[in-house]
């Protein structure tokens, strides 16, 4: 897999092109809107039509039905809740797919967007997944930036457009590999905000106000996260694990006083008792020199 | 509490003191090297005489015992193991502690940095506690720093030579304080260290090399810190859980299919299931239309 590609978002004006998106949601809109205003033709389909107004007012074109607004627009962009809701719409309207290409950003796992790929190629459409990197606010903003995977051909031909939604990242051709980045990424943040949470409850145990320690927290998260990720990343692909920076020895010692000061303190040790466990796991199998990037193997055995 | 104020790691030079360091593990070495390095004045003493070799072929004074070190210098530095290795080094010597000023630099609890300030009280020394936020690395760097609390009088006398270790952040006078924000600090990273490393976790069960999506992770786990962290102090300090960017409705929602994609892809669901059991709970209690904040308030109930 080769690394991903970014395009910035502003590219030279494209040649206009007819998009449909169907699903105006908070994010449909916000998607519907950026393409309108990069100047392209937009259709659109929601399923309760009373949130197409906003968008007809700003020059979009209403369709009819999900079918008529795949048959409008080279390219169909599709944003619901769940690929269930996709794949709810989509299966009555199977032969209005045939040569078509559909851009689907809803959010859901590889194994989904495995399958729908695969489904939608039955049906000889060309298949692009998405795993939108923004809210809706971030959209056609250098801060938000949308993964794409799946038909590469597709990609190459509609990139110019997608562009207008905001930076454009490849991932692959496995149709899988947009949602697979997409959920190790806001996995990552997950973590982050159980980190960051937990280091809020501690600091109003004794009333000090958290605006006052927010600078601290922020810089040393952010250092943290510049150092450890690609030191880890550097440590898997090579597999040498041993560190110089902090054992998991180090770690596993100093994690129960975490624990017992957090009990201390009245706040719940529980989003890290997966971590002090884990640490006991690698110090007992042998693992007492290696650094973070060990638990990575852990976690998948 | 007032911010914590830093100071820049390049003070003007300070009149050279007369610095002991007792502890000459990884950082008691780095502490005292930056001391000597700077054109302080520096008395050593360890357990075992042998670490004490390549500090005094730079200049140091090699004490014959801990109350020696403890005369000789203006102010001494402690860095052992954990606060009862200090307590049990200090009671047979708490006669030569009267009208002395001791740094403890050793890492440990607020309630530790109390019990033991109190202590020192008792037998005329100003007591100050440290959280040093470096590896030995990066001590004297501008890339460290370290937390004090407690005597605010023999902070600010002793401040121009602590400089000489890096930048100087003062959290209060409740010797407690530099403990809780080291360890909220920390607690902070090893949360970023649960969701980097089972992201990398997932990257990897579909074997894509952790160095193609390290620059990704580091990106957006930096881009999420950014934004979340003061958001979630002004929420805290206001107390309007209330979001526009991310609900706790929509997070639950999104979690159960997260451990799901974790279990497809053979890793381990556990560091999450923490936060899926909480996300449940702030929706059961009626918090669905807050953000994170909200998991603040109910870590501490
Ligand atoms: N909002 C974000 O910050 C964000 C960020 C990244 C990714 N995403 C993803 O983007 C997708 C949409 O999110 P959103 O924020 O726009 O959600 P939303 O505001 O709740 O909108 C959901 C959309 O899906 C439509 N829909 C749901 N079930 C349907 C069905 N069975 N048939 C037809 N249409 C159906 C809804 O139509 P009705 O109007 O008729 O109900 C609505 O247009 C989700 O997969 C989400 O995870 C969102
Ligand atoms: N290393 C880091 O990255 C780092 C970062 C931040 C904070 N810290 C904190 O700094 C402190 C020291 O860490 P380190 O990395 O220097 O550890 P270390 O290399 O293991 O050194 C431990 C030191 O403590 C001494 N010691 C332990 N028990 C003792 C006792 N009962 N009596 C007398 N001396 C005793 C050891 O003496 P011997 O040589 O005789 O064994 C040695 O000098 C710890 O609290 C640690 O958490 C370290």
């Amino acid at each position: 897999m080769p690394a991903p590609e970014t395009t910035a978002t502003t590219s030279p004006d494209p040649a206009p092109a007819h998009v449909s998106v169907i699903g105006l949601g908070m994010m449909g809109s916000a998607l519907a809107a950026a393409l309108l205003k990069a100047g392209h033709q937009v259709t659109v389909w929601n399923r309760n039509p009373a949130k197409t107004g906003i968008l007809t007012a700003q020059g979009a074109f209403p369709a009819q039905s999900p079918a008529a607004a795949i048959e409008a627009g080279e390219l169909t962009i599709l944003c619901l809740t769940t690929y269930d809701d996709v794949t709810g719409l989509l299966t009555p309207i199977a032969a209005s797919l045939k040569g078509r290409v559909l851009a689907n950003l809803t959010n859901g796992t590889p194994a989904q967007a495995r399958e729908l790929a695969a489904w939608t190629a039955e049906q000889g459409a060309a298949y692009l997944d998405g795993g939108i990197m923004a809210v809706p606010q971030m959209i056609a903003t250098p801060a938000g930036y949308i993964l794409y995977s799946g038909d590469e051909r597709a990609y190459e031909a509609h990139r110019p457009t997608l562009a207008a939604l905001g930076g454009t990242r490849w991932t692959g051709t496995d149709p899988g590999y947009a949602a697979l980045y997409d959920l190790a990424l806001l996995t990552g943040m997950y973590g982050m905000v159980m980190g960051v949470t937990q280091a809020y409850a501690m600091i109003r145990s004794e009333n000090i106000p958290a605006t006052d320690f927010a600078p601290l927290l922020a810089d040393w998260v952010t250092a943290m996260t510049q150092g450890a990720v690609p030191g880890i990343a550097a440590a898997l692909d090579s597999g040498d694990h041993l560190t110089d920076v902090s054992s998991l020895a180090v770690n596993q010692a100093a994690i129960g006083g975490f624990l017992d000061a957090f009990a201390a303190q009245g706040v719940s040790p529980a989003f890290f008792e997966p971590l002090r466990d884990l640490l006991d796991r690698s110090v007992a199998e042998g693992h007492s020199a290696d650094g973070f990037s060990r638990l990575v193997e852990l976690l998948g055995k």
